[in-house]
């Protein structure tokens, strides 16, 4: 669907629908990480001359290629496959996690071509810690990159909540972090002229998921994230859910328990993630009060799995308060799916009767008819991957203009 | 924003934009109530001949009409006031609520004409009394509309879960209703050759209010209708929130109190309408088992404010409860207002201190920065003005088109 820039004069500008145009074909071939023009066409209702075109400039640019396909048993010629130029045209995308600070250079198509991580302390590293390690992972990928490549973007995952637009992070109480401008020092530290995009973690998740993992096109979906918390996006109509201000989709403070429940690291009690986190498991499992991290989560599965009775009962507890939380989503959204990601993903096997009971009681039988739960398909990359989305998404908004304008700059810094 | 038919194809469709730009400026106009064509101008972004041009066809179709502002104190010729003729043209509008079943004229800028109510027993009345009824209000009020009024849609509010775009009731607790086809019967009963359009009592007056009550033209809004249980609609990004199948926004079946929760009539317990619905508090303000009903809630908030102990205390109790359910809304979707209707508009004053504090405890502070907590503005006209609105949808959307269609079947009736 085209959104023409005004309503009513008739002169629509062709220049304008060209741009557009030649942005939904970029998009396609990113989404699907390679098309048939036959395809391209199906897809963006255009004729087959302004597919040509289209792809012409594109290819011209050195954003895609076409090539014959390789196995084609179809009778006559078959239709060109449009490729997107993943090992040329990258991303930078950052991932401040629970346990670790990593970046990875991601192809156009959402390849993962390199990665590079460092382990962090749980306790509170600042500002200047997580952009040094970061910003010097990133420089580390951006030198190893071919010399023809080039970098369109940077784009950053974070496990809190999230300025919108600005890169802010307003508050992230995992690292205890306060409106500090993550985004904007990443940029300046990693000194490559390109804006540093930031999101939070499960909103980058679920539209990496949406778009390549276990909900791909789905319209309604929510994916929820775990680590010492649990985060949230949900996908509403197509679109994530931002709310009046962009702080909506704070799964991870429902309150699901509000007469007897855990302390939450937010100052209230009974969220979900205060009853279902790393913690809230652990304990109920009956391990060591210094004891966390992700092998700690695993264990607990694995021992369960074995049949080890608090193994089992902590599961089973957990299992129960997530179901209610769960439930309550379904309730309000009537969504497609939703996908488990983060520790969730490690646990959820263990527990799924137990969501699936609270759902059974708690849903309205009308609107869990189709809903599917899943683990995440693209597992612990779900938020790199996500993080890189925000970095393709100027040039996937206009690309002809936006990669004349890196090139620009890139033949400045050269000379 | 036009949204053109095809993304690709350069000759758009003069015609096409008339018709888009015909119907946003009745849109404009009905919304309005009332507006300036200088007015239009600036909201459609369309220039004045355009403007005039499209005014003059809902002129002359009799939709419009224009007048001299009455009184304006402005310099050099005022710009003409664009009406809608919401004498002459009205929808149907239907509800089916608790205590009552409902009918209105409602006229095109969302004006109440006229109204007829009959009283219904809270037991179990079947499709075939409902509908006996509603007819034949609905056929009183068409039948004392003026001879040159024109019927141009009905629309209907049920308190319960509908199918998209079929009107039937899926799910209607309080009447037990399953698979109902309320719509396709009140239309053939009504006998005017018009589709009769069903909503849920709760979406329909979160439209409503969006529209022209206490949140109009916010893009992120909850309305909570109580009555015997709590119903819900969400506006989130400017749209109402349907979920996969068209069955989210079920506000009032959220658990919020999973241990020691009251059972609740969709066979759970501690679902929100259980611990804040009408029975919760006359139970919780000591009032006999049989009593119920709109009065009996009054009497619980007038006697809280006298200040009687057990009436506070009820409101202390269920403004509790409320208050989780809304923190946990708060989190989800960042709203910038929370709406409270039917009862709840009534207990709300009440009970306001205690969600306040619920907010206060449980939302993460950068989410409730902003949100507005407010009662109804249209009162108890809510769900029937959504309901209207409802009815106007087809005629808004492509209007001399549907207003012909009408017409001519109009003509043939006469003959």
């Amino acid at each position: 669907m085209l959104h023409c820039r005004t309503a009513g004069e008739i002169g629509l500008d062709r220049e304008e629908i060209r741009r557009h145009n030649v942005g939904a074909l970029l998009r396609s071939v990113h989404l699907s990480g390679g098309i048939s023009r036959a395809g391209l066409t199906r897809e963006l209702g255009l004729n087959r001359s302004t597919i040509m075109a289209l792809t012409a400039e594109l290819t011209d640019a050195g954003l895609v290629r076409e090539e014959l396909p390789k196995d084609s048993h179809q009778q006559g010629r078959p239709s060109l496959m449009v490729l997107p130029e993943s090992e040329r045209i990258y991303v930078l995308a950052f991932d401040v996690a629970v346990d670790q600070l990593a970046a990875a250079r991601i192809g156009l198509g959402g390849v993962v071509l390199e990665r590079a991580v460092a382990a962090r302390a749980r306790a509170g590293p600042d500002l200047e810690y997580v952009v040094n390690v970061l910003a010097r992972l990133g420089r580390q990928l951006h030198q190893a990159a071919p010399p023809t490549a080039v970098c369109v973007g940077v784009g950053a995952s974070y496990c809190g909540m999230i300025k919108p637009g600005d890169g802010t992070v307003r508050f992230g109480p995992d690292l205890g972090w306060v409106d500090q401008e993550f985004g904007a020092e990443l940029s300046r530290k990693l000194g490559l002229e390109l804006p540093v995009l930031v999101g939070n973690e499960a909103h980058l998740g679920a539209v990496a998921e949406q778009q390549r993992g276990a909900g791909t096109g789905m319209r309604n979906l929510i994916y929820l994230h775990g680590d010492v918390g649990v985060g949230g996006g949900i996908i509403a109509g197509g679109k994530l859910l931002d709310g009046d201000t962009g702080y909506g989709c704070e799964v991870g403070h429902i309150v699901v328990n509000p007469m007897n429940g855990r302390p939450c690291g937010c100052g209230s009690w009974g969220c979900l993630e205060a009853e279902v986190g790393e913690r809230a498991l652990l304990d109920a499992a009956g391990r060591p009060a210094d004891l966390f991290g992700r092998d700690a989560v695993r264990a607990v599965a694995h021992d369960a799995g074995r049949g080890d009775p608090a193994a089992r009962d902590a599961l089973r507890r957990i299992g129960d308060w997530l179901g209610v939380g769960v439930a309550n989503l379904i309730n309000l959204f009537n969504p497609g799916m939703v996908i488990f990601g983060g520790m969730l993903r490690d646990i959820y096997p263990g527990l799924a009767t137990y969501v699936h009971t609270r759902i059974a009681v708690n849903v309205l039988p009308v609107a869990r008819e189709r809903v599917r739960l899943e683990v995440s398909a693209l597992g612990d990359d779900a938020t790199l991957i996500g993080a890189g989305e925000l970095g393709f998404s100027h040039l996937l908004h206009d690309p002809l203009v936006e990669y004349q304008n890196i090139s620009k700059r890139r033949s400045q810094e050269q000379i």
